[in-house]
């Protein structure tokens, strides 16, 4: 635990209801003591100051940068788990059991989840906690649903903020759930030292259907539900995936991505997926791989940031929101070129 | 041939031969000379304005957008076809035979290409015009290489706003080659209505190592080299690429992609190619997504152009080129965030 800056004897904010009484006293916490709340690792104050991050409030906006900047030297001392699979892989099953055993081998562990959907469709992943009955009572875990966001951008931005946070409070295994759909895996594999594809045996599922682009970022594929009958066609998955990961050109991590089998509900192969895992950080971080590829990984979010908002400060000013239709329509008619549109736009 | 604004006297700009006179003795044709000199079909002229879109001297451009400006009016009369195909594929000899058939039957035909590599390698396609022998020398085809540029974005730029100028100088098909690597496909297939992919039976190269986004934005795959003894391994990759398409989901389009064989060398099922894009060409008016796409494609380029200038302009200011490597430094030793350094960045 981190050093506490004095701001209010260390009795008062080291169990959850001390602090519960002062969130009733005072409504609105200062920053110093939500980040002082954040490195004693209090789950509340952590609560709190990603409920400001995901705030579409500008103060509050505001206020989460500066937590965050002051929680970064607390943070990055852990390791980024990204894990994606279609609905019915099994994946909180999958999160579940192996959060569980994270924490009984002394980890801190916090899932996170990217699902951009979550605003439109009720079956968000995460959205319903009770689907990890045991990782949610456990006082090592933390799980947060995913942000809610009109974009990708602005939810991948919020869950990235949120797991210097997390690391800040002590979690040292952030696990980031994701959906296989759209583009959201993309967004998850460039915040994650390591990415697991949970797939399925037995389901057809084998080599069609896969987005080459989703094989070709996994760090390993672990094939869930192999158990009962299910095993035979795990084992022969296995050997199949195998040879499809050998036609990707070597990565530049220097890994060469493996193949597990697991059954999560029987709590099988649990263990092998974190000894893959181990094995993955000791090759990364000897050949610095690891390192080269976070600063990599926060300059991709950094060229990202400015992007994002150099589109959205254009498209919102009102001379350009006046104009964009018309110039539309002007294109339409053949009475300007899309080029020359622009060009009047931008300088409006 | 369209009006000529009474600039000259028609007979001085209807031959090439009076046109190039003109151009010794007055080096720099003006805005309406080269336009008038376009709208009358003149080759000479059409060369030079294609060259001021391709330059990136401001002058030129600005005149370039003034000519394309003039221009919109005579354009869009036309077929923009995009053929694209792995390399050995045989796309020259193709587009040879392909562009020798339609003006045989009375069409104008421009060949265009869209090539980011062109800058870097030498073996960019449509530079040996010499593979082309005799459309070349065809007085009804027009034939130019892919603008160079240093990213694709500007390369496919200046390769539309050609499309424009082709089309005002008569040319009523237009045909873009690009070669199956990288994203010039998806450009490519954002400018024109059809959008075709050569392939080549027997290689090995049926279903396997093809991009799913590319089958995807097929409206025809022809298969090439179907003679001799290819003939038997060319029907059987018919009946599989056939097979293929129906797992696609129905196009907006309402067409279903056909599969065609040919022989380009021998210069058969090249008219099969034509009858097909005339069948599209007729299903798609009738249904108005001709029109539809076409609008939405301009749209994309209006979006597309603002982003890229919108970047582009941020990255030259002095300010932030001067500020931009110290931000990524103190990212990389955990002094911000990729998220406060944009915020910074953004502020300058």
């Amino acid at each position: 635990m981190h050093e506490q800056d004095g701001i209010s004897p260390p009795e008062i904010l080291s169990s959850n209801s001390a602090a519960s009484i002062k969130a009733k006293r005072k409504k609105q916490p200062s920053i110093k003591e939500l980040v002082a709340g954040i490195s004693s690792g209090n789950i509340t104050d952590l609560s709190r100051a990603i409920t400001l991050v995901e705030s579409k409030n500008k103060t509050h906006t505001k206020k989460a940068t500066d937590i965050i900047s002051a929680c970064l030297p607390h943070s990055n001392k852990s390791v980024r788990i990204g894990i994606t699979g279609v609905p019915g892989v099994g994946k909180s099953t999958f999160i579940e059991a192996f959060g569980s055993y994270l924490t009984s081998i002394g980890k801190k562990v916090a899932v996170l989840a990217v699902d951009p959907s979550s605003t439109l469709s009720k079956g968000s992943i995460l959205g319903d906690k009770t689907r990890m009955e045991d990782l949610v009572k456990d006082e090592n875990a933390f799980i947060r649903p995913s942000p809610s966001g009109d974009s990708l951008g602005g939810v991948a931005r919020k869950t990235r903020e949120t797991i210097v946070l997390c690391e800040a409070a002590g979690f040292d295994t952030i696990i980031i759930e994701t959906v296989g759909v759209g583009q959201s895996e993309t967004a998850v594999h460039s915040m994650v030292d390591f990415f697991l594809l949970l797939k399925l045996a037995g389901a057809g599922d084998e080599l069609q259907g896969i987005k080459r682009g989703i094989i070709e970022m996994a760090d390993a594929i672990v094939i869930n539900k192999a158990d009962g009958h299910n095993l035979k066609a795990a084992k022969s998955a296995k050997v199949e995936f195998n040879r499809a990961l050998h036609l990707y050109p070597e990565k530049d991590s220097g890994w060469i991505p493996k193949v597990s089998l697991c059954s999560a509900l029987k709590q099988e192969g649990i263990n092998d997926v974190w000894t893959l895992i181990q094995n993955y950080l000791k090759t990364t971080k000897a050949n610095h791989f690891f390192d080269k590829n976070r600063n990599q990984q926060n300059k991709f979010w950094l060229l990202q940031t400015i992007e994002e908002r150099l589109k959205s400060d254009f498209y919102s000013s009102t001379k350009v929101k006046s104009e964009l239709q018309h110039q539309i329509t002007r294109i339409e008619s053949g009475k300007t070129t899309p080029f020359a549109a622009a060009e009047y736009l931008l300088s409006l």
